[in-house]
């Protein structure tokens, strides 16, 4: 079995691993799969062979055999649910872990999106440094919320390290520039947890070289 | 075996469906699992009894013997998986069903809900209108991409309807008052698909009741 995904060919974050392919990269290494890489630009994303693989026309996709996937959260989901080390065996622990994976993107991610999204989308309009403190102030509600709930604990249901916490560590990592996370000590020291893991640093790595070779 | 969801003791959208009960109550008639509903007003989904069973205080919930979940995403995904109808059997096409359950709650629902929520957030505001038609143009991305996906099919990935096409059909049914739908006949239709279903029609009906019942 070849496994290929997708990211871009030149990195708009200059190798700071901010793209959605570190996602699946972490992943990959968490349960040990080698995989190969295809790398994009932007035009070629929004092509026709690319959108039959991704009808949004983006990063990352993943190809197995016969099988095409989009969405970062249902590849994660894929390769947890058939390789150990993402999910608990325990079924309950399992639907838990799963539901820190759709809090990640559905209840976390837009608010921080948003606030990434927004000097591209309305930077020039004279509103958008009125409208900064809203969205900022719509974060932290999220972060307050998940904050209480972590409390002392090493991750998000116990002692367990699972898919949930890959993507909501990335997720929180997209607030890198804001300030916002450094308002949280506990929840950066919870994002430096998933850094520190092995598999994140290889994935990181690899990520930081596709970088380098494409500023050479 | 009692389940048991949380819901709006009063809803805000008149008994329309758009709160997100509906995606659980419409789960258990596809798959027929009778549930228990436990109504929150505003005011107890953010006291602790409630944030115990969802960390960011809000409905809907699933409680289950020991085990309790938020997240719709989680909810009806676990649903989906210990009860036929919901998923089909063939593992490649069950992937593909979760792909677009993803795609429904992490790529077309942001938009949408950003749309949804900004006159609460910014109404205010003398810059609101300006922002407005930015808005509207990226829903109006996402559904191009969808409706080229969606094409002459019946169901987004062919002709089985899955906890993708679900989840999406009630995504979607947010727009509603926008005007954004109507744009796109092949997209009001699939909406029509799913809101013809006899499971669509009983959860729909079961939530008007609730909102009936309030008004009284
Ligand atoms: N919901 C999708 C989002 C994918 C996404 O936003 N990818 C970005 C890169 S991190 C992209 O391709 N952006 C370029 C574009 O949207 O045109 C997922 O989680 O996979
Ligand atoms: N990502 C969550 C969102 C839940 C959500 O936004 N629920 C709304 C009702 S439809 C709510 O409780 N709103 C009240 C609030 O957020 O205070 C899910 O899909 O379950």
């Amino acid at each position: 079995m070849t496994i290929t995904i997708t990211a871009f060919e030149s990195s708009p974050d200059g190798g700071k691993g901010l793209a959605r392919d570190m996602r699946i990269r972490w992943a990959l290494e968490e349960v040990g799969l080698p995989y190969e890489i295809r790398l994009l630009s932007f035009r070629a994303m929004k092509e026709p062979a690319h959108l039959a693989r991704h009808p949004f026309g983006q990063i990352p996709t993943y190809e197995e055999d016969g099988l095409t996937l989009f969405e970062s959260g249902a590849i994660l989901f894929h390769i947890a649910q058939h390789h150990a080390g993402l999910l608990p065996d325990d079924a309950d622990a399992r639907a838990r872990a799963i539901t820190w994976l759709f809090a990640a993107l559905n209840t976390v991610e837009p608010p921080i999106v948003e606030l990434e999204q927004a000097p591209y989308a309305e930077g020039d309009r004279p509103w958008h440094k009125e409208r900064l403190p809203l969205m900022r102030d719509r974060v932290r509600t999220r972060l307050d919320q998940l904050s209480s709930h972590l409390g002392d604990g090493e991750w998000l249901d116990g002692a367990a390290f699972s898919a949930g916490d890959l993507m909501m560590v990335l997720v929180l990592r997209r607030l890198e520039g804001s300030g916002l996370l450094e308002e949280y000590p506990d929840l950066s020291a919870y994002v430096a947890r998933g850094e520190a893991r092995p598999a994140y640093q290889r994935a990181y790595a690899d990520q930081l070289a596709v970088f380098k070779a494409a500023a050479d």
